[in-house]
């Protein structure tokens, strides 16, 4: 007998090792939000008759002061406790009784870890918002400082027409801004209350689904529950395709940094120890931190693929590997953030080259820019085009390098204020303080 | 000397083919826009002194010309003629003489190519949304006519919960809602005009791209002309992760389909006409079109990754394989349209099935409903949950089959209502009439 | 009545047009295959008796008749008829009766798809290793023309050590000695005989499967014929795999031909008739089919993430969108040759700089070399490094520019000769000639 | 100054941090094969005369010491140390002094990770054989021990033809065989030495590679050095292929064990401690372990697709991204072991239904069968066909439930041990054994 429950007990071990995976790790950052549900479930459970008052109290006392030791840092998932929603009703209980074991009434664990899930990554977005900000305005302020120095413009990676550093730096500013429309949906989306959905079929309990969406921020339900389960993997597919709109961004403007830095183009720099070297090549300055961004960024890229792969052909209902899109998601929005500060950081220390134009092999750039003063000089297109073909041919061009672009978005005037205030549209768009507010007064 | 023409001739032919590929083929398609987005340019070249009134006045008349011969499927890129741009200004020349000619100034091939591609992909957007809107109708007056009817709910594809028509077909209405948020985030990054950006560099002509943005019904301007170039790849990835969003909740309806038509669900029913059978075995009701949703639509998830893959580290400017996007998202618009329409078609004709839970493998469906029930008579939960647990044990289980759930969203309360003024109020957002109104103007 | 008939007409057409989709299409590409699969079908028939001599003689001879049509271009499939298959049985039944119907017996529709898509991949693989040996070829001859032409080599986008042309070409004439290795697996996956499996579950006929596997040339059995019907969609997923290594390898040499041919490498160039330039701007020399091959290739890169996104999930047995994925494979392997062709040719107009490490920026190459040299001589490693750098910072470094690597695979020993004959070792693998034997033997 | 310093550490810092990434972490993994590639490389420097004999004497005994402590779990990298290179060098040099830090002559990082990497990986690749032929042979003998039991087979997951659990576990089986041939293609190009190829362009020292190659027992050389470097990134990808074809398979049939524990099916049955329940809902079994084996196994199959876009359109020569393919990589393999040994732990453990087709929804399963049957007694199959449909319709088929399948891989029929021996053909291809024997030399 005892060597068969052994057996049994092993068997299980593997299967629960399995199954469980990196849950327990991946849970304490969740720790946090498991907290302010409970907080809201409750208060509920209590407006409709289902806890007593006195016992509202007690559960409401206990779980704020968890909550300040998550913060603090002072909050860990024991060994043998499963996961985050144990520990606390473990904590719970051990101080204040059976009152601890009521929280859990009229939820399940599937809606349970989806609201904790979206509070999670409510906050998650809010910081890729606040590092996406940063990156915006060091972009803007280095396109208005270099405003005037020009650079070469590729089209085919051939030389093809001046472009400038204030052109460059704004370009990716712009680019932000949109890539945050999709971090937006994705914020739209994830900012819908699933708690109530119970496992995914609603209760019998008279839960007021209304009042914890008030009570925790959200916008809005997601009203039909079976769709409120069906959320789980949806939001991470979406969520991920928003971190992959920024994370797009940085790859490109990544490469732009390694070939610019590259000895054939020469364009930018960076202080000795932003670089790595050789001991034995002192003209090497490896663009180390754009290197890795790029890779880090690739990689986020093919994140949404990732989370399809997973979900695509599941019929409705819960399955057990939606739990593994955490080890997808949390450790890319830890990279995403990361990789927006390192951006900002390295773009604090930039050094453009003024003279790049200088450099002969870039003097046609400006053949067009000829062709089109003769005509408007009034010389008709197709001589205006013939003679400086000519006078290409001939060795004789030598063009006026200045550049006198004034339409919007151009060279002379890069609309910075406007794509500015595009940005701060966007941003407004969120809504944070309502947010902030609904959990300030939770855990106050 | 007719030999080595000859040769290079014959060598101009290859590399032609391969660099043109499915180009003339996939431009009838955007031949509207084009004409389109010459009727604004014209007008601007105008207001800028670059154009005469009256060229401007012949252009416009020949181009409005152009425009209703191709609405009334009357034009051709003929079969020496390279693009769709080229065969609008030869049409326009051959009519007009030199006039035609002038219509190219102060544009770029590349953001004539990028504008057409905004409008086009604008009107297939617009058209994914439509379709959408009937789905949903479709699927709200399904839920609606069957709340009653109930279905077995599974979790881990096990019997669960009790769950019913009214929800299921009701999560898939709410699904298309958030669809439609990603599909808001694409027009909105798509509805920006990138006209003036000619080569990515901008102009030294003084263009108002101001105008040519109202003239066309654009929200704004991409500003910044080495971004407005930018967003070739970019708009085509973020637009494909709009269609894998819609693609992704048809694929999962199907995939639901699939299942319950077959023999060991038996949840609902067609048609024979509709479903393809085989000639001896009368059990047989293939889901045919099911399946071919289900692909088409996991291949659209797929789509996004195409793109990704296509643009990744490739440094900003332009680059020539930008022009093979379009074999990828044409054809994707069209088969995620004609998705949407046979999923609604599909929908008219499905029947339910109304006695499912007759059958006794369905039972358990109850266990934590009668656990709920004794909780909410003042048993306490522990006590209720042995004694129903020792009741099946004793095969002494015969629940009460019906269901009294009352919260919001949940069977007794599906929020369709709700349901239906959420996919309102993101249709208003795109605000499609400002567009219409623009291009009436200007094709009037 | 009429109306009725009228109506389910009208639905049967477009499910009909919605589910057959682009099959008739592609199924001309497979016409000559689907013949041969009936010869040696009809051919086993007799052996075990379901189909009388005099019958299959009159069956072989219209077959062959119809294979010739075939390979002259001189058949099609009519308007009115679903697929390849019917339009052969068809014609069959036309010209010699009841016979002709026979030829289904002891197959259905899935095995028979089934052994025609693999015998058309098959084909189509082998034209795959053909193109590759022309483009290796060309490569090696290359390298070994352009071994003393020295340029740099790169690490981190940096200027790093001195490679050679014969160095960067002999480097992708081997990756696709490697690359064939994949073909190879997937030529040994598809290389199956699925024949006799029937709808995936076999038959009560006493088929003799070997002796199909024989005639057809196939080197062994799927044998089971559960696993033979899970062949659908894996062989294209493993195929796809393949065709992504080749791909890989091509794009990876387009973008460093890119990159070369801008003017701030310029190390390669073209005659004018192979890039495209700009009228006006004679330094540009576009390199659209570069571009395009990149953009195809990695399209290509992105083929097999496609067809696992359409096959995740589905449980084991057919499912019919299993057929869509003609429209991924048929056109990848036509694009994969059309590049390798393209690649060859363009390599056969290439013409190299010579005279690169003339430039200045290029001397630091040499200061690994440098000490290399003082060690060998003699002086210790730290010391002989400490003055290099010094010399460096000094501006006293004039490296001499001759390179004596002499080890294997290096500047001064390319080992082509190794490398080539790798290349001989797994294209004999394949034994192609053993297919050629059994085909011809089939339809002489 | 010291405040500058202070500075610039701090920055070095932040850039060390996010470029090392989880390095140091991951190399503790490589550890062992550090060693080996410097047990071969120093023995080659002594035979060229770059290493004193004496040298090479302390050198192989220290390092055959610390290669042990790696085996016994000895060894770790201390906390100010960069990687596992530095961490064995560094205990060489306190060991042994200056003969310690020889050991880099002719080498560099780059080659030294390369070598370090495909030891490794050649590590785990021949891991996944073994844990798949475990698998394997458990698939074969459930197929032999339940090749009598009926299992419905599915075609559009509808009710079609009769299958058996023979044929369904001997499917998985065969199929293992066809991914292990991906796996070899994946080994084959592993199993090439790419040391001595330096930082990817060669060394002045007079190095012999193919000394190393016999010595670290690889099949041949990378010979191209240029072409060494390439397989960075190029193996991660084609290994990542070879791992999803082995996880594609074990994702299909975790996917037909969760539908066949469905209630809704019935076909197998695992005991209670391998699947989780509810306290509450004693029909529940759910299929944890399969539903975490599918979530990882689909997770492993976008792996490939994550390296490439990793590596896409990097031109030739190293690149420091490269270094995060280890993060990818290196938890792929722990997770295809892991899922292989689950599976096999977990069919140790099946139980069938032995009664399934007494269930009359199965028995037109049979129609076939008849109508075959009345062929081979003669009737023409018009007429069969039509009698057993009349029957159908009016109720009266009652099917002799015997299923007489006797051709190759049929029910009666499985040829499981010819699929068998198509395993060990494969497996013997991997040639284990000489790597074995040139490790075992190595370190004895």
């Amino acid at each position: 007998m005892a060597k068969l429950w052994q057996k049994t007990t092993n068997v299980d071990k593997l299967v629960e090792n399995f199954t469980v995976s990196r849950d327990r790790e991946l849970d304490r950052q969740m720790a946090a939000f498991d907290v302010l549900g409970s907080l809201a479930h409750t208060r509920m459970l209590e407006s409709i008759g289902l806890m007593e008052k006195s016992d509202l109290e007690l559960v409401q006392r206990e779980l704020k002061l968890i909550y300040a030791d998550i913060e603090n840092d002072n909050f860990e998932i024991e060994a043998d406790v499963e996961d985050v929603h144990s520990q606390v009703e473990m904590l719970l209980t051990q101080r204040i009784g059976d009152a601890g074991k009521k929280i859990h009434s009229g939820r399940s664990r599937n809606d349970q870890v989806l609201v904790d899930l979206k509070l999670f990554f409510r906050s998650q977005l809010q910081q890729v918002v606040e590092e996406t900000q940063k990156l915006f305005n060091q972009l803007i302020s280095l396109s208005n400082e270099h405003k005037d120095v020009l650079l070469p413009g590729y089209t085919h990676l051939q030389v093809a027409m001046p472009s400038s550093f204030g052109l460059w730096f704004g370009a990716y500013a712009e680019a932000l801004v949109d890539d945050l429309e999709m971090v937006l949906a994705a914020w739209k989306i994830t900012n819908k209350n699933p708690l109530g959905s119970a496992a995914g079929y609603g209760s019998s309990f008279p839960l007021n689904r209304t009042l914890t969406t008030k009570l925790l921020g959200f916008e809005a339900l997601n009203y039909n529950v079976v769709y409120a389960q069906m959320g789980r993997g949806k939001t991470e597919r979406i969520i991920a395709q928003a971190i992959s709109a920024v994370a797009a961004t940085l790859a490109k403007m990544a490469m732009d940094q390694c070939l610019y830095l590259s000895q054939n183009f020469g364009f930018v720099s960076y202080p000795e120890n932003l670089t790595t070297g050789s001991s034995i090549m002192p003209h090497k300055k490896n663009p180390d931190v754009w290197e890795i961004m790029r890779g880090k960024c690739n990689r986020l890229q093919a994140l949404p693929n990732d989370v399809a792969m997973m979900t695509t052909n599941l019929p409705s209902g819960y399955h057990r590997e939606l739990q593994l899109l955490k080890e997808l998601l949390f450790p890319a929005f830890a990279d995403l953030n990361d990789c927006l500060h390192m951006a900002t950081f390295m773009l604090q220390n930039i050094s453009v080259n003024k003279n790049i134009l200088d450099d002969p092999k870039y003097a046609y750039l400006f053949s067009v820019e000829e062709v089109n003063k003769s005509v408007l000089n009034g010389t008709p297109f197709r001589d205006a085009y013939k003679q400086i073909g000519l006078d290409i041919e001939a060795g004789n061009f030598n063009p006026d390098k200045q550049v006198n672009h004034t339409h919007e978005g151009s060279i002379g005037n890069l609309q910075n204020e406007q794509i500015t205030a595009a940005m701060g549209d966007v941003v407004d768009s969120f809504n944070f303080k309502k947010v902030e507010e609904a959990i300030s007064w939770l855990v106050k």
